[in-house]
């Protein structure tokens, strides 16, 4: 390899083109406990179907289902156009390795985004600048070293566990990359996987833990993000729910200027 | 044909067995403006998922992207058990019409759900007890005849027009079959795209309007549904922003007793 992309993100989501099979490789810099940082292996996804020759319009929405894990090394990315309108496209992805069963199924849909009337409901949440927040400096996993989280509200407690009944789920935190990296919709595509578990946060302890299916809409297109101009959002995660071994999360990535540049949910296995 | 169920939602979403391939109809009864309501649609490939003879578990997650208009009449499901694990198992349905493109895509995850810490964070949204509340009068398409809607804020007020700025996008409204019918997964598939346009509240008038994206999460095994016995959810449905052309949903449906049963999301389009 002649020559090297700048970023170790790009790096770890770096995809090679093929007809409808892609490839990719998972990243020890982007490595989680059991495989590869979820966040990463849907940004490598969202890249595959972005520089396809075929792709068209913004990511508006991107679901992936993590069916098994993914071991260190290679991976084929089975790429379908399932459905193109006149402003809108239907995709379908695959992920497999040496020609086993599918590991994770994702699909996307893709849309030139027209003007509109424009209205933001939510309300931007506030913070202390990124600026004046000490960076979290626990680093649990290879991929938890490639971000730079600064906690607002909710700075992670694993060691105290569960005395006095559950803590709060809601974190409020400054994400970016830990060598900046413009924000893009991969990055934010990543970073919608980036929170820590929220059953970890209610319970003030580790345990298995694993997300199963996540959707991330994308809120902004590529003029918006290029007109922002940043390096980190502000992040805010909660979740709603622990029963039965899975637990939600729903979260938000904001501009510092305060657009609302996308909106994530996720279902995990836990195990307490 | 026999025998007939005993409810029409039963009927709308009523599919026949294949093997891979299920087929299933659509029902003028939940027809919407310019196809099937969407939510008989995702209740009819969940009802495919469940009958299926391979399923096993509960269903956990449900995602359905709508790619193209389904017309009156017959549909197949071209169901695909994708990955299955000890304790849970990954779906993915298309929905074709006489072999033609695909119109609905669908990735579905089930689960065992075994016992575990539980806890419930998300506050019940209070309001006042379904019989005090008059019923929604106004039915502007078929579907909406077969729900009935008894709203505690957020009424709809579609005549008015976006005059004075953008109004709350938050419903909280009971939601039961006219015909009542018990709750089970099936209706809170259907009950989770049963709220009017987010859009249509912001700005007080109706346009067009469609959902793209739709994911559900279901907080409640066959089990605890069978523990609530019940015929209606309180629902709670609010949007964050209205962006080119596109709006985001997110919603809860709750049992009477305030037990969170199911979450949703879901992007959709708009003309405004």
């Amino acid at each position: 390899m002649l020559t090297k992309p700048a970023h170790l993100f790009d790096d770890a989501t770096r995809v090679t083109a093929g007809d409808s099979c892609w490839r990719g490789r998972t990243s020890a810099d982007y490595w989680a406990f059991v495989g590869p940082f979820g966040g990463a292996t849907a940004a490598t996804i969202l890249r595959a179907l972005i520089d396809h020759p075929q792709r068209s319009g913004d990511p508006l929405a991107l679901t992936v289902n993590f069916c098994a894990p993914i071991a260190e090394g290679d991976f084929d990315l089975d790429i379908r156009l399932v459905k193109a309108n006149r402003s809108s496209q239907h995709w379908c992805v695959e992920l497999t390795q040496g020609g086993a069963d599918v590991a994770t199924l994702a699909t996307a849909v893709f849309a030139e985004r027209r003007p509109s009337w424009s209205h933001q409901q939510a309300e931007f949440p506030q913070a202390p600048p990124f600026e004046q927040i000490l960076p979290y400096p626990k680093v649990a996993g290879p991929w938890v070293r490639q971000y730079d989280f600064r906690f607002a509200d909710g700075d992670p407690d694993f060691d105290s566990g569960i005395k006095q009944g559950p803590a709060s789920a809601l974190s409020k935190l400054w994400i970016g990359d830990r060598v900046p990296r413009k924000i893009d919709v991969l990055s934010l595509m990543s970073m919608s996987d980036a929170f820590f578990g929220r059953v970890f946060h209610a319970r003030r302890e580790l345990m298995p833990f694993g997300t199963v299916s996540l959707t991330t809409y994308f809120h902004a297109d590529a003029e918006d993000l290029a007109a922002e101009d940043i390096t980190r959002v502000l992040a805010v995660a909660d979740a709603k729910i622990f029963h039965k071994s899975y637990c939600d999360q729903s979260g938000e990535l904001w501009s510092p200027s305060g657009r609302l540049l996308a909106t994530t949910t996720q279902i995990a296995y836990f195990k307490a």
